[in-house]
């Protein structure tokens, strides 16, 4: 039996019902390091494996055998397994290799939906997550996506803003969408949602400062009618108040 | 106090700790009838205040009015309360009226990510969300959405699928795609995610069946790369496996 298990962004409080009781039942725990960590309240004494970055290939077929040798295997990933995290890949390699396991998805909270809570509502109209890293994806590809979103005034959530080696994706984004939007959209943006280190910070397209922002970080730009109000960023739904 | 919960798509299993908590503390619950009834394990002897449908802002004065007096309320609203919720619209009159209350938002789960977990791996890169209900927003405006979505090749959720009134709107949304996507493209439905008539479905773009289809259901379109294998929905990352 393999969980993947999506633990949310930090916070045990941020983890639903679910989560914590497949953490509890599982033998053994299966992780990126940093989320390993994460979930320590519940490893007790057992098995933890942790992986290093960019090995999640080999975390998942480290995972899989476990699962096949018969032990009841907890794979953790952060925010939600199935949103840029390690569900598609468990679910395609065991349908590749005909892995014979069963193989459950524990859905969590997203990074997205954690930073809106801790920025207002920027997300009450419609949205799309948009990955800056081209890592697995053409930035043509990319680009594409951003300027979409922009024109049909979609409010814009950057998953993997900045790292190491890409750390003019940010600014080459806001440039491209202040070429169809208005250079005062407001922006807000959350690092580390539910961790010790949590931040937030409002400003705008024009005035966005990139040096603070970084992998753990979560960047919302809104739509058209997005405002700041009070040190909260709300994207109105549209009721006549 | 006045705290926004985020009670998830409607199983137990998937509120976060925090929104059983705030629950918990909550002296008075405010809800639409139907969430209402999905918190009722944590009511007790509380006091419960339910609202019909389309009552949006007489529920959340209601419960602006409560806190003011001193309560400590829960407006509880399905998925995330920050998604076509409740969040943005208690924070929009908190501000205007001054009403000097704490608000909090306890971020839920909604019913994209509740769906995609049931479904496979549908959302593993890039998407959006779009509802199709036009009570709020100009149709046009949806449409436009819908084809830069569709043209950007998002893996696209659809909120308020279909309801009475506008039982047209979905085989719309799927025309349109059909003149940018492949017909052929893989779409996932399910209906009551996490409640007791939970359903779920694979289709096409060219074979959906809209008949089916309720205010209770999400309905994930794929990208160019989704396929179904093994009765799962599977948009791929990007990994050479």
């Amino acid at each position: 039996m393999l969980t993947v298990i999506g633990i949310g962004p930090g916070s045990q409080a941020m983890m639903t019902v679910e989560a914590t009781e497949a953490l509890a039942a599982a033998d053994i725990i299966v992780g990126y390091k940093t989320y390993t960590h994460l979930v320590k309240a519940f490893t007790g004494d057992k098995q933890v494996i942790k992986t290093g970055m960019c090995k999640e290939i080999e975390r998942c077929q480290t995972a899989i055998d476990l699962a096949k040798e018969g032990h009841n295997v907890a794979l953790v990933s952060s925010g939600d397994a199935g949103i840029y995290g390690m569900a598609g890949l468990i679910l395609e390699l065991v349908s590749q290799q005909q892995a014979g396991i069963e193989v459950r998805v524990v859905p969590g909270m997203t990074a997205s939906i954690a930073a809106a809570a801790l920025l207002g509502a920027p997300l009450m109209h419609d949205f799309c997550h948009i990955s800056l890293s081209d890592l697995l994806t053409p930035w043509p590809v990319i680009e594409k996506r951003i300027i979409a979103a922009g024109e049909a005034d979609f409010v814009i959530c950057f998953y993997n803003p900045r790292s190491r080696g890409r750390e003019g994706h940010l600014a080459r984004a806001f440039d491209l969408l202040m070429t169809v939007k208005n250079p005062a959209t407001p922006v807000g943006v959350v690092k580390a949602a539910g961790r010790k280190k949590e931040e937030k910070w409002l400003t705008t397209l024009a005035d966005m400062d990139y040096d603070p922002v970084d992998m753990t970080s979560l960047v919302v730009v809104g739509n058209a009618t997005t405002y700041v109000k009070d040190g909260l960023m709300i994207t109105p739904r549209g009721y006549r108040l």
